[in-house]
């Protein structure tokens, strides 16, 4: 085929969250990040770290360190033309985020304490990998459909923790990100995005199947709107 | 079942305009109150108070006190665990909507205007039914989904109101409540909500049927993108 | 049929961008007037004129007055009972657009700046189409439906545009507007909105059919959510 190169991009996100009785996040579950080629619908490739929901920073702080560690990781194995990373700052190369660019964003001042309390650590995996592959790594932040596929994956790899912890807890109650719905097949959970205007953005992730004596449910988020509960126990 | 209660949730919303030939409001029509439960889909129970679109306080004043009083009787029928107010004042019980808390809250002047003029009336019918059944009414807003399903079924009340109308009057436009359709059927009507974000919400009515010589049209607001206008009128 | 009219509405649009190799846009395609009768679903008549744009002035400029002198045909041709232009200036009589009226406009200096530089030509197309034949022309901008089906038609053009120049050129990229899709048939190409809470807006326009050696694929721009992305190439 004659025309422009269509870039592969790696991106990451973190999603999915325990939910307490009341419907309110006690921490995150999913850092996933995918390898998207075109025609830029789903992931040819995925990595999930799962975190440990109870205690979670939710300042963010964790969520971006996991999120370039494990991009960077699928960058180096897959060799992308770019890496995209889910942030509000809009465009910035990571290996460039110091102080005095952190302070000319435009975000909250809470923001900025916690891009400057990680930025050492995330700029040095950043300038790492440019130095070794010549890969930028970039917060691209919502227009990037690689990292909303990236946050689709998340909420499959989370209903993927919630069916596995529902064995050993006997109940759980997780909530989605926001406009996803997910499919339960045999081998394989496919999670679709249920916002049309995104064109039809999925992930499929393989999975060993619903244990035997675990029921589900999914449901919308009755505080939420546009978010979906999943929620799966063991027994009747 | 294992785990966690799912909450029952009483809502209240009003929709629903009376149109004039330039697809201009000129008032409301339907206060919608609905019994939510697991899935959280649509409504258990609903009830309506017809407003008198002509001459209707378009302030919001008339549409609150209306819309907790409605609420207030549906939740002395059902004890539900909680009771949500489609208001953009966040989270506030209704009970503690005093003038301080009024004027700490982060809303326009004429807003503030508005709550000052119904917050007595509102607080009272809040506070006696927290004292008699201990269930409490919050200000939720645009969240919660059942204040959306309650704003639905106002869009289902006002289609019906507008048949009836069509009758007597020969001819009626109204305007629904954004993002919904209405799907007529021979014992009820059926509003769906048009934003597959929102994961499938609706509301089913009884009716008892379009009149023999009521002819209508559903079709979108031309002047006003993501809403729907229904017309009803006799003969041809 | 009683009842009120329906207005018949003019309204012209701008959109479809040329793309780089890195998704950016080069310049504007087709500016679209169409002609939206009830039920304002789609376009009763459409006319197109083809931008050029490499060099094209992405500062809106050129895209206004085109617009206005396209819908200012039109409407001499169907003589509808309004004209909407797409404009976020909110509402007002493009005849009317005076300095002071832009000075008092809540829109940034820079827009301001556009518009006066354009507003002598505007004013005066506006005018001449009111004195002849009473017709006002409204800067409605996002809220109009006839706009948005404007919108979608100009994609529609930029994707036989695309097929047309793909001959000549051998390959071309091209980005279609926001929220939509474009079914491409054997005797012409119908745009579809695939944003659900429109209600199902779309526009057809006739054409001469795929050339035998082009091939064609639409998918989502992956720098730019929301946004599909249509390529057209010669050969395999």
């Amino acid at each position: 085929m004659k025309g422009f190169r269509s870039p592969r991009i790696v991106a990451a996100d973190t999603g999915g969250a325990l939910l307490d009785e009341d419907y309110q996040p006690l921490g995150l579950i999913a850092t996933a990040a995918v390898l998207v080629e075109r025609p830029y619908l789903t992931a040819t490739a995925c990595e999930v770290r799962y975190q440990k929901p109870e205690g979670y920073d939710m300042s963010g702080r964790k969520a971006i360190v996991e999120e370039i560690k494990l991009a960077a990781e699928l960058a180096r194995k897959f060799r992308p033309d770019a890496v995209h990373i889910d942030s509000t700052i809009g465009g910035i190369e990571i290996r460039k985020l110091d102080e005095p660019t952190i302070d000319a964003l435009r975000i909250s001042d809470r923001g900025k304490e916690v891009l400057k309390d990680v930025s050492d650590e995330v700029r040095r995996v950043a300038l790492r990998l440019w130095e070794d592959t010549g890969i930028d790594m970039i917060a691209t932040g919502k227009p990037s459909v690689p990292v909303r596929i990236a946050e689709i994956c998340s909420g499959v790899y989370t209903v993927i923790w919630a069916l596995r912890e529902a064995s050993s807890r006997g109940y759980v109650r997780v909530g989605l990100p926001k406009f996803m719905k997910v499919e339960i097949g045999e081998n394989s959970i496919v999670g679709r995005s249920i916002d049309t205007r995104e064109g039809g953005l999925y992930g499929e992730i393989g999975f060993e199947g619903v244990p035997e004596n675990v029921r589900w449910e999914l449901y919308p988020n009755p505080t939420l709107k546009g978010f979906m509960v999943f929620e799966a126990w063991t027994g009747e």
